[in-house]
């Protein structure tokens, strides 16, 4: 399993994936799952992947493949006009890679398929988020869903359904993602660190930020610290019940005080 | 869907559960899925319920028709020695529900299968939760694990694992159970309001609260605006990244000032 997540703001787009890959819990090993392609003179993708690593890594050899094509005349995430051409491309590539790992095998029961978020700007386009099904088709983000989960999505949802926002900042959602990756990793070991970031400001055409955070990275350590306090405060100060408000048995400061000698 | 959790701490015990069954989603109805069995000289059990309705509700019958024998002599939740008794019997009529079902049924690939939670108290015995399987067999809550949940119990399970501990109080516990359950509704609609609430405090034998809590009953609507509230606040103290710590150019202040006229 894997989690991943990618937000769209006004500001931009925030990208932030775990490296677990694990055949079994007696198979774990750490990779890269957030992978750039960046050209700052006109464009730049960012892909975020989960399932099949063996399908994942031939989807990123070709789009590699083709990206560094001389001619010009291959379609690739370097030539394509549009972001939803790129979706489609990248769900092509996913469809075939999956077909002819499938034909290979033969009577094999293994899974294939590969979910993929590819995010990313081209020049005089809007920043834009796709999730990628392994069928190849895809939806993309909107002002009301402005973000995109992949994997083991759902211990992480909650808060980024309390915070996320089009008008929340760039670091923000980052901050957001961070949070729900800690909570995803606390209850699915297949989820787990270091946790790469990367950042896009809108219209940049290139990665602002790009951190990998492990469990120990001061700052990653300092965030689920303060998160886990600040979760436990927030909690202490709700409505108390019915019964809690009612006033206990008080002595009576009126009653005749005993004297003293 | 259902989503129902069970929490065990050093005062008690604490159910709660939604109402929402379908029939996919465009066969919703409400029903009861927490069911009380009370005996205040000897004994008090609370079942939870998620799966195949009709299984839950023969199960149900079974528990009734046995705990209203007079004879003394079969085995029922008022006759049964200890709590691991009980869930064991109830382990039993769980299974013979689904292969009663299943032999009527012959072809159909309709799912018959039941996970419950059984708690409650036997005087004489300390509290006890466990959580039966569809296949009869059982496990109990401990120190460590000190909430069991079945249906829908991702999205809730974080909160859950950041305060519930067993020296919480009964009513922590409670609210607790209610933000899970808050979260949990945000995200699945196939679990829903009202929400049922049991709290059973240690050796009384009897339900010391119980709460039907809907969307517009104020306590709940209260309870869920301000853990939206608090979550927000708590989300914006986190640390900020670094280059946000960065100062931001200021006038210098020590520049010669223009002379006005």
């Amino acid at each position: 399993m894997t989690y991943c997540v990618a937000i769209k703001v006004n500001d931009g787009l925030v990208f932030a994936g775990d490296t677990r890959t694990s055949a079994g819990v007696d198979d774990v090993r750490t990779y890269n799952k957030l992978h750039v392609f960046e050209n700052p003179s006109d464009r730049l993708f960012i892909l975020l992947s989960a399932g099949n690593l063996a399908t994942t890594h031939s989807i990123l050899n070709s789009i590699r493949r083709d990206w560094d094509d001389q001619s010009g005349t291959l379609t690739s995430l370097r030539t394509v006009r549009h972001m939803f051409d790129a979706a489609d491309y990248v769900g092509q590539l996913s469809v075939k890679a999956q077909k002819d790992s499938a034909a290979i095998a033969q009577q094999s029961s293994a899974d294939f398929r590969t979910t993929l978020i590819l995010g990313g700007q081209i020049m005089g386009e809007d920043p834009a988020l796709y999730l990628i099904y392994p069928e190849g088709n895809c939806i993309s983000s909107s002002p009301e869903t402005p973000y995109l989960q992949i994997g083991e999505l759902k211990y992480g949802k909650p808060i980024l359904d309390r915070v996320i926002r089009p008008e929340v900042s760039l670091e923000d959602a980052a901050r957001c993602a961070l949070v729900s990756m800690d909570s995803t990793m606390k209850s699915n070991i297949s989820v787990g660190p270091p946790i790469d970031v990367a950042i896009v400001a809108r219209n940049m055409l290139r990665v602002t930020q790009k951190l990998r955070l492990d469990s120990d990275t001061p700052y990653f350590a300092d965030l689920r610290r303060a998160w886990g306090h600040r979760l436990v405060e927030a909690f202490s100060t709700l409505p108390r019940f019915e019964w809690e408000l009612e006033p206990q048995p008080q002595p009576n400061q009126f009653a005749p005080q005993q004297q003293q000698q």
